[in-house]
């Protein structure tokens, strides 16, 4: 299924994409897309709907971030080995993770605000994992039971406020709407391998990034099984996995977005978002 | 008011400390001290409140984090001078910012986990500033018109997690059970001066940090005012804005916590924690 959310900022309900490709609400069966409602269980019972007898959502009505009530937006760094190269930096010997602030998810398609100050605003294209169920000392083999599914996630980053303003790299990653997520939390039953799906970012047309989660240096199971050593894993929490080559960082010389900038990005199977950025107010 | 959030885990209700140290059952007035509630106008209307009519609650009643609806826990690291000293780190020119995940906030009074796998956990008095009214892009002589008021919080650290495992600190902050926050939401009108409270930490009577939130590097309006500049704040966000010296981690050699420690802390005029470590199942 692909889950999503639609209607304005702050007042999404919750949907799901139908086979056609039109949007069905979804309000009347769920509160949102998030927390129960994304566990096994609460996606049994959305698999068991009538899909084709639910209203009709109007086709250019907002999408919102795909996962409500995220308690947690961990990101995972360096995690492609020609991306940690473009970054001068080794391949970790374990996942080096850090967090995005939760109030920087947006829509897929909303406006990315450089924030004030920003000179060096660049883009990640990354695969997110939705967890569906509380993860805690849960073992790579097992580690996919508590995934409810995948969305596309753009790890918008402030290069000099990451890395040239004093420590951790949380400063360059959290800025509002630095976290568009969607359009759709696809559920696993329609990703046959999370480990070999195509990505790729465009900015004005340009590509930037093509790449595959195939190189992903840290698999998604190995993450999901590594991440609860450290802390329990909740529905709705996102893991952001790391972003291939691409990235304006790693050009020579560096490239950053400027305001009326378009960046689309995509991840096969899990769909497209595209964003004006432009100078925050 | 000193704000608390007393019942089991998962099932706190809100309440108010009466003047003769009686806990006041505030359920009836608000739904919980967070969001709304604790904004300027809301706190306002729990102050008119005839504290002194509502229902008692029992003196040994579990006291729960003190505020609810947490969407981001920000850390401000080495922002005590003797504390960046005895971790043989310089003082930053700016405030160095890690997220803590909000799962791992507790009550005051909890166990607190050590993880499995863990040799260095350590402890960390910190004064905590929680957020009331969104705040982007203020100055520092407005910031403290967002705040809604302050508290104890107990950064406690994983220092292998931390610094040994692959960088950024969140990995060695966010284990469950290692944010205890409270007793009390102390509101802003009761503190006269946030850069000038007694704070202290004893680990099995022993008095291991006694210092005072004078000795800041970056106070608590600068801290607000700079945070808002890469991110909203917004209400039952909480800042912790770093800890004084005295960390098992500065020990010569260094110290650290094991299953059957008793951390007892505290803030002038913010009460205190006490908390068994038992080690994680």
């Amino acid at each position: 299924m692909k889950l999503m959310r639609v209607g304005p900022l702050g007042q999404e309900k919750p949907a799901v994409l139908d086979k056609d490709g039109k949007i069905r609400d979804l309000s009347a069966h769920v509160a949102d897309i998030g927390g129960a409602a994304i566990s096994p269980d609460g996606l049994a019972r959305i698999a068991d709907i009538d899909i084709a007898g639910l209203p009709v959502v109007p086709a250019d009505t907002r999408i919102g971030a795909c996962v409500a009530g995220t308690g947690k937006f961990i990101c995972i760094g360096l995690n492609y080995s020609d991306h940690a190269a473009e970054s001068g930096l080794a391949v970790p010997p374990e996942p080096v993770i850090f967090m995005k602030a939760t109030s920087a998810i947006c829509g897929p398609n909303d406006d990315v605000l450089i924030p004030r100050g920003s000179e060096k605003t660049d883009w990640e294209v990354e695969l997110g994992v939705v967890i569906g169920k509380t993860a805690k000392y849960v073992t790579e083999a097992e580690a996919l039971d508590y995934v409810a599914g995948y969305c596309v996630a753009h790890d918008v980053s402030e290069r000099a406020f990451q890395t040239e303003r004093s420590g951790q790299w949380t400063k360059g990653k959290s800025c509002d709407t630095f976290g568009p997520i969607g359009p759709w939390l696809v559920t696993k039953d329609e990703i046959s391998d999370p480990q070999n799906l195509g990505m790729w970012l465009k900015v004005n047309g340009e590509t930037m990034q093509n790449g595959s989660s195939k190189t992903m240096v840290f698999g998604v199971a190995y993450l999901v099984s590594y991440l609860s050593q450290f802390m329990s894993l909740h529905p709705g929490d996102i893991i952001s996995t790391g972003t291939p080559p691409g990235v304006g960082l790693g050009m020579k010389p560096p490239r950053y977005l400027k305001p009326g900038d378009i960046v689309e990005l995509g991840i096969e199977t899990l769909g497209t978002q595209k964003q004006t950025f432009r100078a925050d107010a």
